[in-house]
């Protein structure tokens, strides 16, 4: 798809016929702005013929193949940088090439998915010849000023998703927070391994004052540099906060785990004593429900009240056992183990 | 809010009419100081129609959008810089802009938010003529001077804290760990982050022999460098520390973990044991007090003492076996596996 | 194993003989293309007479000994670089030396292996006068052109396999995950580590403006650079994506343990719950079971009803002191701890 | 605390008058060599009004606030650097700031903190001639010599530590790692931060062939700079070290947790065949013991017999179910298993 | 020890007294090798005397205290190599410093501890005059050449270590894991410490073009530079490996801890199952083999058929109560959790 609006004369004209782009491009105060979406053969010749633009630059643009960069030819510079979004279905960070030829009249912009920034800024340079007006460099800034604005809105949301998640963390609440991780991960590596070129860019674009990039425009450019330094510094920060947010996370699981450990032990410890009490007594029990005519101990006087005193011999020795190891931790708020249930205590939510 | 203080004459008049500032600026010997708080669109007119201060530079001061970083131009310097300061409340670090336009007779400080050490040497320049006469440059200075004051007491509260905190791991306090570690790590990234682009704003300060920086000052801005840089260097020192500290303490736990999961090892093992002595008993005890005519044992000689003799094999063969196994853990002071408590005991505080 | 293919006069002549090599190649206009397999001595001694490369780099040839580089010499410049692959059988990737010896009229391959690539490009050259023609330097263009495609193609299988692990982890299934990442890692580490300096030496030829490397070429290896810088850094981006979903599948195994602790827990509790119960109350009916003559109880009126007292009273005694404990987790979804229970169930594969 | 000495005409003098300091270090061939303890008002007055150091310079001496660096002024060069020390009782490293101010006939050697090498020194100096006729810098040297020589000591310490960490934790031995860990790797940071910069500011020295600095100390600086070298890469070795260690620390607890969970399960095992063997039996026993009238099985001929075939045939399905499951891990040196506990019998000390 | 040998009109002479060391190495065409093991001060002293090197370099020779470098004087260069040996005993890496001053017309090597290489070389250095007639700068790279030989092997040694490791690791053989670790890190630490410098000290050569080092030398060196830049890659390619390793070692013990968990909390669930059941079964049964007068039951027609439907009420009771719990994981093989099995089962050995 390839559409065109030409200023001249303060005059606005739209889809200009490729064969007449190197002529219109020509004439004194004219500037003109091509967009090609999804380019085909035919859009890429009729660029090489009308600006002759390198072969290699115009094959690049046919696919998603480059990270951002700026090569200065003689008539023009061609700039690649990656507009990017945040696809809400799916929760995943876009990256889309967009690609800038910029001459001295002219600018093409050529990318192979649409791009809602540039489609609103060629709306505008349809209505208003404020746009235009500014010529081809100052119109690169205003597309990329734009994108950066898209770039500072992602970075606050993941900003707030960060504080969050950082305060469910210590706050105990752990739903769905590796899943989260992975996403979040990815978006801001994708983000930075983007921006970081971009960055670049912009820097080389400040530092330009050729008759392509007016002293104007490198000022521009070089508060645009200034405003991504500070997103990529803002992604970085995010990047190092997840990561530490991730470990925390698994600090804050075996926090649990040793809780849950130690409930366990407790009640293995309760249930071992009372089987080491009463599967003896049971036992003893039952020897002398036997029914065995040899058993004389059944008629022997004292000898029922003795068996009650071997009973109550049984369980002191195991009580104090037990007691001695330390080990009947569920009758006292268990002193030397309960630093961990207070730390998972105070972990909880405060409010 | 806009306020103004000039010194001329060796007086000091206060809040001078924008209108103005342009002339009085001029005078020979004059000081003129404006600080500017959530700058509005008229108060950014005013600033550019008295000094010409380039658009973007002016629009980039009314949002908090920069990295610290140093512009010049020809009349006049743009610094950003970044005030730290330390939310009691929350907890948290606060990062607020500080943009400086430094000129030869004047310096304008704009900020959105209030910073309470520009007030304070607001003040003292409307109290005192020696604040005023040490020029634009070195009122800059001493602006930053006491920030990075500043600085050193925030690093020293985290440099006490982490001490603090590598006590209580060595020392199995665990209460609250995960959340401090989250918050002092958001924290010292911010400072980090914060600081590092600073004192390259500094350093290009100290190197910059202009009209508007004079030789003095630019040795002070070298000492504020080398005093930053330990307040960087401090910075990093203590994620390190957090860092290990929060290794240690998933060692800690890992090794709380192992110490119960021994314990309750000991208990399940004794438990085992006497299951497997007195289940059998039991149950054989149970037989022989059925209640069947057909029981011919109930009247064998010999049957109920040799049931006692098969009451001990049972009880001796469970004990060899479990001996044999290594398994009767709760009984010895365990000699293979006591190197963990042992672990555990050192570790504990040695108060 | 020699071939060699030569285009003079529009002409296509094959394997010629060695001890000619420098007369054809002399001829104006003549471009010759030597490939060597596993270079032996003798092949080596031929090119030195023909050529007079240098002594070590033909040395350096005959095994895999070298990263990649670009050394300039007088007549000849000698490039290293390796050739990636995938060794499907293996799953490994594979990393094969591939030297070039570029002169103005004749290029020299060499290589230890077979490169498919290669023998692909050679045997197009034997059929098309076409691919001779573009000379030395593109030739070279074009073989390195191919080997960039391969790797695009690897890394995308790379990129949706980590999408897939991804998934999978989030999604708790586990299979092979921990193989599957030290092949992974180990893939990209080779790429990364032959790629990078890969990229440099293709940066040194788009810059090097030469007799051998014409400035068509150098713009050609400038493309090269680019595609290749792109390649790389998707090796990055997915060794960090890697990490990450190695970091998020040990959070998942812990959150398996913690789940599973979960539930052993509340299974022992009401465990410990019913042996508190029932082993009491067990040995009191034994006891009453006991024959003995003395036992005065069996005919003591009420007795027999106080016992289910008895039995009653320590039934309620132990489920209020388990209560009291909020250890009887079975009977309700218990509210204190499900918050990992729901993690987990959320953590599940939401199709 | 200020101490002097001087070498004039091949004579030493002690304490020279702050008033005469000028004086004498002006004479030829004089060498002066001035300490200053803990500088007060009054001492940093002296040392401006006798030498004209800067302010700055001055009052940084006045606290321990800088990082090692050079600045070098007209008269003098300003070198602060760290003397690291080793705190027996705390084992902790102490840093303690040491500023040089070197002039051509005098050095005036600053610290807030005694530091016992520079006592040693200029104790020397006081007895021997043959240590200030080196003059200003030499004598640099040899303070900073010394200096190296016990960070070579405390690195030493550090390399023979780590080396019994490794194998204690390698033969399972794990008391107190935790703990060691964080001292350890806090000394070797410190050692890092403050070596680090030292090591720049003698790579300055040794570069730097001014009429303070001979080319012959030159020469002494970069020897001192390339020892100084070889301490850095010892503390970044170690600190690498240390952090290897305590991820094997981590998988020796992991994998003694590993040991002690299969032992457990083995024994739970154990106890649940025995259990689902007993009670079932217990219960049979326990209903034939009964005492109703109705109980017609009693006199049922067979029916005793038959009971002992139930009691074995529930014994066979419960073993054969629970060997099907493999879950009479105890009864086999368990096959599945027991890869752990081979691993952990082969971990355990070797002597 | 001192030796040397000496290559003059073709002729060898070995053992030059050292007074005579400046004479011999002073004629026209001779090549002195000087190969000084253990220095003392006297050998150090004939050094000076012979070729005047500078103090420092020699006192730097006698102790091991230097990363590799290089110094250029005005007569010879110094250059400082590690010798990297294995130790098989141990199995540790070794790093012996050695010195070489390269003259015109000398070669002194200087080393504390017996280098193999430097011996081999020296042999064949007495053998043959080919050794001695390249001259004192290939002598040099010839000796270095070696080394980087045994670099290639130890590397190699590595390779195949870390590639059997993993496919162990994968296949859940973890015997002694921990320990190869901690060594094989330790020996790659070194190896990086010492190779890193050491390569800048051979480009460092390469690049030097004087009297001391001629162009084909330097070529050499270049060479050198080249294959040990490939050692050095392959280093730090081990140890990311290694690295990984590790991790992989640790999320495989992680899953077999829930391997075992999940098995015990099977058992554990089965337990629970059948003590819920016949505990109270045997506890009703125990009451009905009570002998009180008062049991009325006992002749209460149709009670004992009754209480055979009481027990079989509670068994169904509490089946149905575990079923819906989804507890009885031992019967059926359980769905819900089998994923970590399956993933346990697919981790084993493949063969």
């Amino acid at each position: 798809m390839i559409r065109s609006v030409l200023l001249h004369d303060g005059k606005i004209t739209e889809d200009i016929d490729p064969a007449k782009w190197k002529e219109v491009s020509a004439k004194p105060g004219a500037v003109l702005w091509i967009d090609v979406q999804s380019p085909k053969r035919k859009a890429v010749k009729s660029l090489k013929d009308a600006f002759g633009f390198d072969d290699i630059s115009l094959e690049d643009t046919r696919s998603f193949s480059l990270l951002p960069k700026l090569d200065t030819f003689k008539d023009y510079a061609f700039v690649v940088i990656h507009a990017l979004g945040y696809d809400e279905a799916s929760g995943a960070i876009t990256r889309r090439e967009l690609d800038f030829f910029i001459g001295k009249s002219f600018l093409v912009t050529v990318h192979v998915e649409p791009i809602t920034t540039v489609d609103k800024v060629f709306k505008e340079a349809q209505k208003s010849t404020a746009v235009l007006e500014r010529g081809p460099a100052l119109l690169t800034h205003i597309i990329i000023d734009r994108l950066i604005d898209l770039s500072y809105q992602m970075v606050d949301v993941f900003d707030d998703d960060i504080e969050e998640m950082e305060s469910r963390i210590a706050s105990g609440q752990m739903e769905g927070i590796v899943d989260w991780q992975l996403r979040v991960r990815r978006a801001l590596l994708l983000m930075k391994k983007s921006i970081g070129p971009q960055r670049d860019v912009l820097n080389e674009l400040a530092r330009r004052d050729s008759p392509l990039i007016s002293h104007e425009a490198a000022i521009y450019f070089r508060d645009d540099y200034d405003r991504l330094a500070r997103v990529y510094d803002q992604v970085d920060t995010n990047r190092e906060l997840v990561a530490a947010a991730a470990e925390a996370y698994r600090s804050m699981v075996s926090l649990r785990i040793n809780e849950i450990t130690l409930r366990t032990n407790a009640a293995i410890e309760w249930l071992t004593l009372f089987a080491s009490i009463f599967l003896p007594l049971t036992f003893l029990a039952g020897v002398y429900g036997m029914n065995f005519d040899q058993q004389a101990e059944y008629s022997t006087p004292g000898f029922y009240p003795m068996l009650w005193g071997v009973f109550g011999l049984i369980t002191l020795i195991m009580v104090v056992f037990f007691w001695r190891k330390g080990w009947i931790t569920i009758l006292h708020k268990a002193e030397k183990l309960d630093f961990v249930t207070d730390a998972v205590e105070r972990e909880k939510p405060k409010t």
